[in-house]
């Protein structure tokens, strides 16, 4: 390809709200251009990423078994409805009527097309275990689209549903996926990635792994044991956290005044925060008058989707107005109003005396001890882990990363085969629903997190099996006609010989030709100048290392034929 | 691929819809399942066969310069507003609000995506001419979707955009465009495809072509010449009429009572309809009481494509209800009500005395002489060209085919690039808007197309350059050893042979097998048997020619792999 004929333009600055890393470089090196909030176009070099991502991802799919099929992006709401998610999915889906009046939408994920496809196809255990996956167009109605391609609305995705006769099958065969998925990352260059359990939330399965890239930019927060190998999306991670000792006293009913907080009340007491009581007030989704009060230790927070998982309900923040109680602030679990929904951290139930709030004004208890005040309470893990905090496996010391959701794997059990009435013939003749797994990779978040994880302060470092072009050949002095000449020899053997060649073919400075092959990432630059013809030689950097050599000018074919079969090889080791 | 687990239902019956064979044949081998009206899931079969396709479609767009990226299928009404056809359009384009309430639309086509991408990026002459081209997902909300994946709300699409400097230079890559679409109709497989010139409608262009597989099932009527190559869709295609000879008459009102058709008319007066002027009656779009009135030859018909043209307005059928003349059904040119638009055919210029209303109840005129009685009258090409008029290229006789849109390219010229602020410098530093050509395919219609010219009265017969499988290896009796043995062993040979395989591996009834391969449509079918072991032998059918011979065992790898090439080799010539 010759780059003077590329629709691709390199700047020098970013947009104004590419904030990290990846979402610099890939605008910077003319990758991407932004349409609307959250919505991209790929140019040429990000197109040619992105189907060698697809390729992989294939290869690896069909090497477990898949079929790839194709579902719709458009789907009628009827469809959804059996399986309760045209209402139970909030404004991130998009629904529109069509001429005819009838309601539709854009799929964000597949599960109900997947099992449309499937029922009555595969009517017999023989069938299965079986695996139909599609790449296709999503668009999910994010909030705050953000970070360039991290967090987008529509999207490329690879999503995947496998369908068992026992759920030992399904085990089986979600293992052999988890394989897969190590297996793509590893192959399309990312390096410090990590699956942890997580939480399957609309999904409505139980098991679930998140495949996370750690890097300091991420939105999820990952509790990790520096210990044994533990690790657990905050959304679920459990931690055993100090126990907050201290002899037990008498309930007290005390003057606290104006002071509040957990931070004055405490002060004002001459207290650490492990010895009181935080309440954090929330509503139930979509009913602001049925109050949620969540306490736990004053020095941890709540984790709201264990909370949400405890109560079986969608909290939001509490926006005020309905009790007095709450009103003055100095919320406590003894005789609290019964209409409120109260839970309690299994934190509390160890410390002996606690302070809390009094439900009036200008008072609190201290003292309280819920074994004795209250040993009807009933206990359970709502609270976020802190990094120090013990591991619940082995005893060792928690800590906490950010990372990037590259990938996820569900076993959904049979949600969607029950409710959309998919049955199958046991041998001996019993009807059965199928139990389900599915498993996604977003397309272009794997672009980014490569961007980001690999980037440098000159540009993108492309791992040489998804790189638009594997060498970026820049001439020096074109103008030059030996230069011109032996550049223009050298990429025609190039392509002869199958290697794909990003070609420098401008008339221009070397600084810009090197700025823009740096910025562009190609994992091999050859230099072709008035200074290595003198020696008939070429001049090659591998981007990754920076590090350059000299080569024969007849050599060169068969170097880069070697760099490039020797990158494979580490990619798919 | 093992058939047992092959996520695909062969069916005895179609869907009830389904009446053309490519509908039909699609449905029964189990290539496509409905989801909604004109809106399909592709099993793998299918899906492998699109993307066949799409490769072909990509080597030949790379091959002409073509640069791959991807737009968006959701856009903002803001970029659609700058062509002004998010006004123009109609209830065929989806238009939804997002979560901010913010005007979005579905993308059928991409003109104001890919101007969005170039502009700015493309900034100097010497980047041009250039192409970009994606393939993706497009909606579009037909009002009738029909034939299987002939018609269908959601499809995938290659539509590619060029951009030039000149009208010379678009016309140049048009023409190398159009060569390009030639060699994919015919590397897919398709046999009996024409290109016509068409009316470029919405598109906004002039010079405009389509390529049609002609079939009796197509939807587009097309003038073809017996003669010579002369041939243009319905909608552009001109003629040569014979000329209606006869006396100049004087004007005459004749009393005609309650006959107000042609025929009944024509038939009172003694005259051939050909000596009569017929009136159409339409309203302008949006604007009901704004009628026009289209004249034409008694015995011809009006082309509303080439009325629209001259009047340069959207037309739609006329309800009735605004004028006395009209109601009265007698409309004739002589004296007609002069607020009312009224366009003549250039037929009527010729006849020396016709029958025309005299728009009023139970009247018409005889005698009536265009060049004497309405000398400013100005003529059209307003009418349907017939079977059997005369070519305007060489004088032969014309007939009139049925045919399926399969692919189509415009001169767009700078419709686009002019309303959205596209420009770039020219070698003086001066600006123009470049100028663009547009060229698009369906991925699914041309499935259908094959489907619908090769299949038989058995079922798919699909070319072995688009065939999801070269070869279906079919065991007769694999419950014998020997049998499952040598058809295993062969199995792996071809794959690792580098030859797709479809196995059935059922233990079923010969002629079961036989009506699946049969219907499924792979291009070679090897048949094991114990009669064919017993000579060790396999069978090799061709499923095109129905020819059926044994090879040795030891053979059938090299045999299978020299048909293949010849038919590949066949397809590319």
């Amino acid at each position: 390809m010759l780059l003077s004929k590329l629709v691709c333009e390199r700047t020098k600055d970013a947009p104004q709200d590419a904030k990290i890393k990846s979402h610099i470089l890939l605008s910077r090196a003319g990758f991407i251009k932004q349409v609307a909030g959250g919505i991209y176009s790929m140019t040429m070099p990000c197109q040619r990423m992105s189907k060698k991502i697809q390729n992989i991802i294939r290869e690896e799919m069909d090497a477990i078994d898949g079929q790839e099929v194709l579902f719709p992006v458009v789907m009628p709401r009827e469809l959804w409805e059996l399986s309760d998610r045209y209402n139970t999915i909030g404004s991130e889906m998009v629904r529109f009527k069509d001429r005819n009046n009838r309601d539709m939408l854009l799929g964000m994920t597949h599960e109900e097309a997947a099992v449309h496809l499937a029922n009555h196809i595969v009517s017999s255990y023989t069938q299965l275990p079986m695996m139909i996956y599609q790449i296709q167009t999503k668009f999910r109605d994010e909030a705050r689209p953000r970070g360039g391609l991290i967090r987008v609305r529509e999207f490329t995705m690879k999503d995947a549903y496998s369908f068992h006769t026992t759920k030992e099958d399904l085990e089986k065969y979600y293992y052999r996926c988890f394989d897969a998925y190590n297996r793509i990352f590893k192959r399309i260059g990312l390096k410090n990635f990590i699956d942890i359990k997580s939480d399957s939330g609309m999904m409505g399965g139980s098991i679930a792994h998140e495949f996370m890239l750690l890097t300091e930019v991420g939105e999820d927060s990952i509790v990790l044991c520096n210990d044994c190998d533990y690790r657990a999306n905050m959304e679920v991670a459990e931690g055993r956290i100090n126990k907050a000792e201290c002899e037990v006293e008498p309930l007290t009913e005390v003057f606290t005044g104006e002071d509040k907080t957990i931070d004055e009340v405490c002060t004002r007491l001459g207290k650490k925060a492990e010895f009181s009581c935080k309440a954090v007030v929330y509503a139930v989704k979509g009913n602001s008058e049925e109050v949620v009060i969540a306490f736990t230790r004053g020095d941890l927070e709540i984790n709201e989707a264990k909370l949400k998982k405890v109560i079986k309900r969608d909290i939001v923040p509490y926006d005020g107005g309905v009790s007095e109680v709450i009103a003055c602030g100095n919320i406590g679990p003894y005789n609290i109003d019964k209409s409120i929904i109260t839970v309690y951290d299994k934190s509390l139930a160890e410390v002996n005396a606690l302070i809390i709030g009094a439900n009036k004004p200008e008072y609190h208890y201290t003292g309280f001890n819920f074994k004795r005040d209250m040993p009807d309470a009933e206990f359970y893990d709502i609270s976020k882990v802190r990094a120090g905090d013990t591991c619940p496996v082995c005893g060792g010391k928690l800590r906490i990363e950010n990372g990037i959701e590259i990938g996820n794997i569900f076993q959904l059990g049979t949600k969607y085969t029950k409710s959309m009435g998919m049955t199958v013939a046991n041998a001996d003749g019993s009807l059965f629903n199928p139990i389900m797994g599915c498993y996604g990779i977003g397309v272009g978040r794997a672009i980014a997190s490569i961007a980001q994880e690999s980037g440098d302060e000159k540009g993108l470092v492309l791992p040489m099996s998804v790189a638009p072009w594997q060498v970026h050949l820049c001439p020096l002095r074109i103008d030059n006609e030996e230069v011109a000449n032996k550049a223009y020899a050298l990429y025609d053997e190039l392509k002869k010989a199958g290697v794909e060649v990003l070609f420098d073919d401008r008339d221009t400075a070397a600084g810009i030709k090197f700025n823009d092959a740096d910025l562009m990432g190609m994992p091999i630059r050859v230099v072709v100048s008035p200074k290595s013809l003198a020696t008939d030689e070429v001049e090659i950097t591998i981007r990754r290392t920076k590090e350059s050599q000299k080569y024969a000018y007849s050599d060169a074919v068969k170097v880069i034929k070697d760099i490039i079969a020797e990158q494979m090889s580490e990619l798919n080791a």
